[in-house]
C-alpha cells in the first residue's frame, strides 16, 4: 500500500480525551474515531490489526473444533424473559421498540439464543458435543464509557458455546477451550495468565479469566514467577486427547494466580516462595465459564440419553474480547515513541521510507523493493509522500511496524539500503536484494 | 469437514412460512434460522457462503483501490439532523434510547458518518481522490419483511464512498466501481445486468442497478438479448486507466435494459429489434449513486483545491446486498432436488458420500480421499453418519455443494469410486487417486 493512496489521518498532538496509552495511540495513528460516547469507527490502519486478530481468533476456534455461526445483533426480549435475565441485566442492555413496539434489544451476549438454536436443530445424545461460536458486535450500555476500545458499549467479541451430554464432556469441552486460549494469545505475541475467576452474571461452577499484564491492567494480579516459564507456544494439540488436555492445563493451573477479586494473601505466602511471588497489573482479555444446566433447563434444551431417558445439556460459554485485544496489545507492546505491533498483528510487516522522495535513484530502489515484497505477498506500506525524512521516521516508529526498510540516496550510493527492527531498534545496512529477501508472506492469519 | 462434527439441522419438510424458493431452500438446509421476524442467525453451512461472498465483494473492492473500514452500527442522531435526514427516513429507521436519553439509531446506511470522517481527515485536494468502504450489518425496520434473507430488517451490506475534487473525478470513481460491480458478481457465477435507475432517497443525478436474472425477482426487467453476448469475465483492469474504464462501461451502457420504474415501451421498440428483445425478471443485488455535494455541503466536507479556494467534495455511494446475494444466487441457482452452489461461493467445494458406512473398505477409501482432500486445501463435507444411502443422496443434492464423490464396496470392488456434478448431473467412474487429483485448493477467497 502506498501511503499516498492510503487513509492515515494521524494528529499532530495527543488528543486530550484519552486517559491511557492504548486510547491515546489509538487516536494519534488514526485508528479508530470516535462516533459517541463508547462508539468508534475503525479506520484502515486499525481495522487491519482488528481483522488481523480476529483471524487469529478464528483459526484457533476452528482448530479446536468449534463451529463458526453468525448470530443477529439484535434479540427479542421474549427469549430473555425464559432465562429470566431481561429483568436481571439493568441499565446496560440496550432496549429498543421496533415500529410494531415489540420489544427487542442488542445483544450483550448471547446464551439464550445458541441455547434456543442448539434446543431447535439437535435431538439426540449421537449429535453432541457441539461448539457453536460467533464473532459480533456486542453492545453494553455502561454508564461511564472510556478508555477507548478497551471498555467501549459496542465492542466486538467471539463467544463460543458447548454443548455436552454429560458434566465430564462438557469439563473436556472446558479444557479444549482453555487450549485454545492459551494458543491464540501466544500467537498474538502476548503472555496471557489463566486465573481462577468469579463466574458473575453469566453463573456457573467453574470459570477462569485470562489476562495479560501491562501497567494499566484494570486488575490488581498476584502469581507464581513459574508461570513465566511455562512453554506458551506449543501449538500441535490433539484436542480428542482427554488426559493429554488435562494433563497440559495442570501446568497451567497448579502454580498460585489471582486477580485481586479472589486474591489471598495467606495462601499466597503458603503457596509461592517470596522470589517467586510477582504482583503487577493485568488486562482480561478472555473468560470461559462452565454454567451446567442453568440455561438447558429453563429453555428446555435436551436429548434423548443412549437409554431413551431425557436429558439436560451440560453447557460452558467462552469470550474473547476481539476489540479490546486491539487497545490491550498496544498497552503490553509500546514505548515512548509509539506502538510496538507483534509481527502477527502488525498492520503491515514493513514500512518502507523512501528518505528523498522524487530522487530518481531513491524512487527507483523504492519501487523495486515495494514491488518485489508485493509480489511475495509481503504486506508494505511504502511512505511516498513529499515530506521530511523525520517526519517520516517519527511516522513510522508512531505507527509501529515490525520493520523498516530505509532508503535513501546516500546509502544507494554504496549500494545499501537500512533495515530497522522496531521492537530492539537494531538497524542493519543490506543491499536492496538482502532487504527483499528477509521476508516472506506470512502463511496463516488475514490478508487485506 | 465430517458431517458427525458438523451442524447441520434439516428440515424433514418445507417450512410453511417461505414463500420463495430461496427462503424455503435456505430454512429447509439448516443455513439460516429466523430469530424474529426478518432477522437472522446464520448457521455454519449459511454462515460459510455468506463469508465467501462477503470476501469476494472484499477482494474486488480492494482491487479497484477502495480502502476497507468498519463504522459502528450505532450512530448518533445528531449527524443525520444535520444533513436533513433524520426526518425524512421515517419509521423504516430503528431509532433508540439510550440509559442516557441520548437519540441514537441503528444505521440504514453510512454516507452521512462517512462523509464527516472524511471531513475530519482530509485538508488538501492532495489527499483525493479516495474511496473508503465498508462491510457491516444494517437495519430497516421494514413494515412487513418477507422472502427471507432477501428482504429482511437486519441485513449485511458492503457501502462505498467515494471523494473526489471535480466532477470529472467523480465520474471516473464512479467507473471504477462499476466496473469492480461487473467483475465482483461474474466471479460468483452471476450475470448482473446493469440499468439506469432511479436514484431515490439517496439522491443525486446518475444511478445504476445491477439486476440477476430470476423468475422470482422484485422487479420486471426488458433488455437487449445482446447483454447475454458480452464478455463478463474480463478480469485484468488498470484502475487508473480512464478512457479504457470508460470504453468498457459503454459496452455495458449502451444497449438498452431498464427495470419496470422507467422502463419506456416506445424506445425499447425503437432501439431493440423484436427479434432481441427479452422481458423477465430480476433481482437488484447492487446500487451505484452519484450524487456530488449532497451530503458534503451540510457537513462541511471540503478541502483546498490547488488554487488555494475552498473545494466542496464530489461524492457517491455503491452498495452491494451482502447477505441478499445468498438468497439471489439460490433464486438463480436451483433444481426441484436443492440448491446448485457456483463453486466460488459454494460451502464446501466436494461432497464425499459414503454409500457404506462402517464397511472396512468404504470407510478407508473415504478416510483416504478425505484426508488427501484436506492436506491439499480442498473443502470437504464428509458424509460419514450412518444412514441409507438414498438419504444421503438426497441430502447432498439439497445441500447443492457442486461436485460429489460417491464411494460405495461395489465401485470399489473394481477400483472406482464416482465423481458427481451436481449442475448437469454428469457422472463419471474414476480411481479414487484421480478423483483426489481432480480438485485443488481455490487459492483466492474466503477459507473457513
Amino acid at each position: 500500500m502506498r501511503l499516498s493512496r492510503f487513509f492515515l489521518p494521524i494528529l499532530r498532538d495527543d488528543p486530550k480525551e484519552a486517559e491511557i496509552v492504548s486510547h491515546r495511540l489509538m487516536l494519534r495513528t488514526g485508528m479508530i474515531r470516535q462516533e459517541s460516547a463508547g462508539i468508534y469507527s475503525w479506520l484502515p490502519m486499525g481495522f487491519r490489526v482488528l481483522k488481523r486478530i480476529e483471524q487469529i481468533v478464528r483459526e484457533e476456534q476452528n482448530r479446536s473444533g468449534a463451529l463458526e455461526v453468525l448470530m443477529p445483533t439484535i434479540q427479542p426480549a421474549e427469549l430473555w424473559r425464559r432465562s429470566g435475565r431481561y429483568d436481571d441485566y439493568g441499565l446496560e442492555m440496550l432496549r429498543i421498540k421496533d415500529r410494531h413496539e415489540r420489544e427487542m434489544l442488542y445483544g450483550p451476549t448471547n446464551e439464550e439464543m445458541i441455547t434456543d438454536i442448539f434446543r431447535q436443530g439437535v435431538q439426540s445424545y449421537k449429535d453432541l458435543p457441539r461448539n457453536l461460536y460467533h464473532i459480533q458486535w456486542k453492545f453494553r450500555d455502561e454508564i461511564r464509557p472510556r478508555f477507548g476500545v478497551m471498555r467501549g458499549r459496542e465492542f466486538l467479541m467471539k463467544d463460543a458455546y458447548s454443548f455436552d451430554i454429560s458434566v465430564e464432556g462438557a469439563r473436556h469441552s472446558y479444557n479444549k477451550m482453555f487450549i485454545a486460549y492459551l494458543k491464540t494469545f501466544a500467537r498474538m505475541g502476548l503472555t496471557a495468565i489463566p486465573m481462577r475467576a468469579d463466574t458473575g452474571p453469566i453463573g456457573g461452577d467453574l470459570s477462569h479469566e485470562f489476562l495479560i499484564l501491562a501497567p494499566t491492567g484494570e486488575s490488581a494480579v498476584f502469581f507464581d514467577r513459574g508461570y513465566l516459564d511455562l512453554d506458551w507456544t506449543a501449538t500441535e494439540v490433539d484436542f480428542d486427547d482427554v488426559e493429554g488436555l488435562r494433563h497440559r492445563i495442570e501446568d497451567f493451573t497448579k502454580l498460585y494466580a489471582a486477580t485481586d477479586e479472589i486474591h489471598d494473601e495467606k495462601e499466597f505466602d503458603a503457596r509461592v516462595p517470596k522470589d517467586r511471588q510477582v504482583t503487577g497489573r493485568g488486562i482480561e482479555v478472555g473468560h470461559i465459564f462452565f454454567f451446567g444446566t442453568k440455561y438447558s433447563k429453563p429453555l428446555g434444551c435436551h436429548v434423548q440419553g443412549p437409554d431413551g431417558s431425557k436429558v439436560d445439556v451440560q453447557s460452558g460459554s467462552y469470550g474473547i474480547g476481539v476489540s479490546r485485544l486491539v487497545g490491550a496489545i498496544i498497552e503490553a507492546s509500546h514505548d515512548e515513541t509509539g506502538i510496538i505491533w507483534p509481527e502477527p498483528v502488525a498492520p503491515f510487516q514493513v514500512g518502507l521510507i523512501n528518505v528523498k522522495q522524487s530522487d530518481g535513484t531513491s524512487d527507483a530502489a523504492c519501487d523495486k523493493i515495494y514491488g518485489a515484497l508485493q509480489a511475495k505477498g509481503v504486506e508494505v506500506l511504502y511512505h511516498d509522500l513529499d515530506e521530511r525524512p523525520g517526519g517520516k521516521f517519527a511516522t513510522m516508529d508512531l505507527i509501529g511496524l515490525p520493520w523498516q526498510i530505509i532508503v535513501g540516496p546516500r546509502g544507494l550510493a554504496s549500494g545499501l539500503v537500512e533495515v530497522k527492527n522496531r521492537k530492539t531498534g537494531a538497524r542493519e545496512e543490506v543491499s536492496p536484494e538482502d532487504a527483499i529477501a528477509r521476508f516472506k508472506r506470512i502463511e496463516s492469519g488475514w490478508h487485506g
